[in-house]
């Protein structure tokens, strides 16, 4: 028997557990607060990284790498800042054997890094914008870890840019919002609300932050990605200044945006079920799985010949071949399911004869398995994929819909962040939202950019609102 | 006018750090012994990781990615491991705000974590081989530092695989140790000697240690990537076993292997020349720069028109159209000469009307540009590159032929490491490799794997002698 991974429904955080552990997506590590990503999990990983590279250099940017290492007097520069990051600070106080006169900092964000090299490179406004995106690991210490969603080192990628106007600063900060909305939904298949973090919520050291937050399984938000206007904020402790075209010194304006390996997590809880992992097509490290059925030595070459056929048809499907010994073709059917594996192909003698092969959709599992003649695999298979893509993200969209109240009163408010988003009519007061965060444990995750319109009266005090903001528990 | 870099012949090493700055690959950081990547550099160590990536893939190898942090204790278990590291030790010694009960080190390298974590995975044959590969960044404390060569924190990948056998590890390390040679000669353009390091130059606890070494264009070696058999140091002191086909507890034969951001200066240095840098096609960010010329606006029309049937020409060629204002054609020419640039394309008012475009191969500045009809480059230019690509790799070969000696005495061998490589036979003792080190400042890069047959009489001692080894100063 293959494992079973705990029901969602009996403990959505054990099964999700199961799920990152079973499908051999990460580990814990030996040190505290820290993960292993094991291979299944990095190659999830590394097709979230390709997605969003590819829509980065389309928009301009470049990437670079900045040291992992930062003074502890850079970060101490921007009040909000330090005050935000620095209870999660790891700090190397030693190196080569001495203790170091200055402590170093393992970055937690690079905003400080970046201003000390953009102030040294930058000169006048022709070296604008300057668009650098890394990817690397950051550490914020943690107390209370889970895998992918929080832990004390992550991986992730930090934009940094450079603009010489208010204007053009603005407008990187929501194209970079959409370059987010648009790799979440149309390739991870995760349905997500662009919006601005409240005040409480936002980039410590930042003017304003917008985010893109997805709806887990459970009704819960996960915050999916954040982009950043920064302002002058940083430029102005920094020093990071430009000739302008009028030859005058201006601070430049910046943003900082990123994603991390939380996005591996919000597409294990936007779509597993019961049976485990539900991957998408364009994430999944394997979006086809081929099992071979035979008995006898002559069935086998009829079968593997088949199996030929279909691998040479496809050639650029991510396929694997299960062909493991000593395993029933039901033991492999359950272990590729947990693991998430779009399309099953089986291909028995049977299937040989009638010149067909048997396909199962995981996004369907439980459902009969349609027959598909296997001269028309190079066509239908793809279609298929892309059939599981859309109905992946529509399934999403659907469950978001059903779990998205619309209160009217407190008490309404109470019980709809029980079960998913509510949005609600805020006047934007710390007070209000803190009330409704020690009552329910539910925080602002944003003020969407697509309001309905109107003004109304806040949830909590009933004074005059102009927006309204989704309120929910969160990861 | 444009910057110009040091010339090679009066200071080879104010040459390389002029190329490394001017070309704008990287930069120093204000964090001692550390480096900022800059864009152009990074996309260089892109297309490295691509090459080796795509190799270490198609040799059944998979991603993931190991904790920073390495608890001190682990570091301690492998007497020779914890005692070749330990001087390079970077120590996180508070987290969250509070002293760690037992420091962390940031990781030098990974075999100790590896093990830790293969313990608990792998339980019998059946789990093995376990091929995997991390790309990361690594730290170890460094008071001298040169950009790219020797930095406290640089990016590399490891290589850590688990083997039932011995031969069946030792294959592996073989395996990885021609993937580096086919990826540094075929992809680099860089030649290297495949040899087993000494004793004293191997992996600190390891059995055996083989590196690709190359020569720099002062005649200095570099070695460019390592591939170690560990045999079971590792296994026996962390205990991690397996059941073997007979059910019996076995401790795993293990290797590992890595190639770091350095390879980026072996590209430098290999190839460079006094206009500055000088990429190969297959390593370069950008192939073809293409510097349109203009006076009136008509032509420009034609010009960029001329312009758009090149770039639609060649999708598959990294190309960059320098159509910046305000800079002359011989400024850009300088400019693109000094970044490495393979082929540059010139088009004028008098090319278009000729139907033609002007090449300027980069490896051969100063030679006449040759004219090429617009209607041909689709094949033309591709197969220059090719070229180039080729022609790097020879003169490398020739440069290094050039500078390769047999002395015979150990007068000679002096002489010898003063221009190049020394191959002399050698006892194998660490006395005679420390009598050359303290003579000459030069060190045995490898003993060959293709080596010339025969035995003769050590170049220190006199003593009967079954092998030679490489000889030279090196970074």
């Amino acid at each position: 028997m293959a494992q079973k991974v705990t029901p969602r429904s009996e403990d959505y955080s054990k099964w999700y557990t199961d799920v990152v552990q079973m499908a051999e997506l990460a580990d814990y590590a030996p040190v505290k607060g820290c993960m292993v990503i094991r291979p299944y999990g990095y190659a999830l990983w590394e097709n979230v990284q390709a997605g969003l590279d590819r829509r980065f250099k389309a928009t301009g940017h470049q990437n670079a790498y900045f040291p992992l290492f930062i003074p502890m007097s850079f970060l101490q520069k921007e009040k909000d800042h330090v005050e935000g990051f620095a209870p999660q600070f790891a700090v190397v106080t030693h190196g080569g054997g001495e203790q170091l006169e200055e402590p170093l900092v393992v970055r937690p964000t690079s905003e400080t890094m970046i201003n000390v090299m953009y102030a040294k490179w930058i000169r006048s406004y022709r070296d604008l914008p300057l668009l650098i995106n890394q990817w690397a690991n950051v550490v914020r210490w943690e107390m209370r870890t889970r895998l992918f969603l929080r832990t004390t080192e992550f991986l992730w990628q930090e934009g940094h840019t450079a603009h010489a106007t208010e204007r053009e600063a603005r407008e990187e900060t929501m194209r970079m919002l959409e370059v987010y909305r648009d790799f979440a939904e149309n390739d991870a298949a995760v349905p997500v609300i662009c919006g601005r973090k409240s005040e409480s919520e936002k980039f410590a050291g930042g003017v304003d932050s917008y985010s893109i937050e997805a709806m887990m399984g459970n009704g819960w938000a996960l915050q999916d990605g954040t982009s950043h206007f920064l302002g002058q904020n940083f430029s102005r402790v920094f020093e990071t200044k430009f000739l302008n075209d009028r030859n005058e010194l201006e601070y430049i304006w910046q943003t900082s945006w990123g994603v991390s390996t939380r996005m591996v997590g919000s597409i294990i809880m936007v779509h597993g079920d019961d049976q485990g992992l539900v991957l998408p097509p364009r994430m999944a490290p394997i979006q086809v799985v081929i099992v071979p059925i035979w008995k006898s030595d002559e069935e086998r070459a009829a079968v593997l010949g088949a199996v030929q056929q279909v691998q040479a048809a496809l050639p650029g499907i991510r396929i694997r071949l299960d062909d493991r010994d000593g395993l029933t073709p039901g033991f492999k059917f359950n272990d590729w399911e947990m693991r998430g594996v779009p399309l099953r192909v089986e291909i028995g003698p049977r299937d040989v004869a009638a010149g067909q092969v048997l396909v199962a959709r995981r996004d369907r599992v439980g459902e009969k398995k349609q027959p598909l003649p296997l001269a028309g695999l190079a066509e239908r298979l793809p279609a298929l994929l892309d059939e599981i893509q859309r109905d992946l993200f529509d399934r999403a969209v659907r469950f978001r819909t059903e779990r998205t109240f619309y209160p009217t009163t407190y008490a309404e408010l109470g019980e709809a962040v029980e079960r998913g988003f509510a949005w609600a009519w805020w006047c934007g007061s710390r007070a209000c939202e803190d009330k409704i965060k020690g009552d329910t444990k539910a925080t602002s995750r944003n003020i969407p950019l697509q309001q309905p319109g109107g003004t109304g009266r806040c949830i909590v005090c009933g004074e005059q609102a102009a927006e309204q903001a989704v309120f929910a528990r969160a990861y």
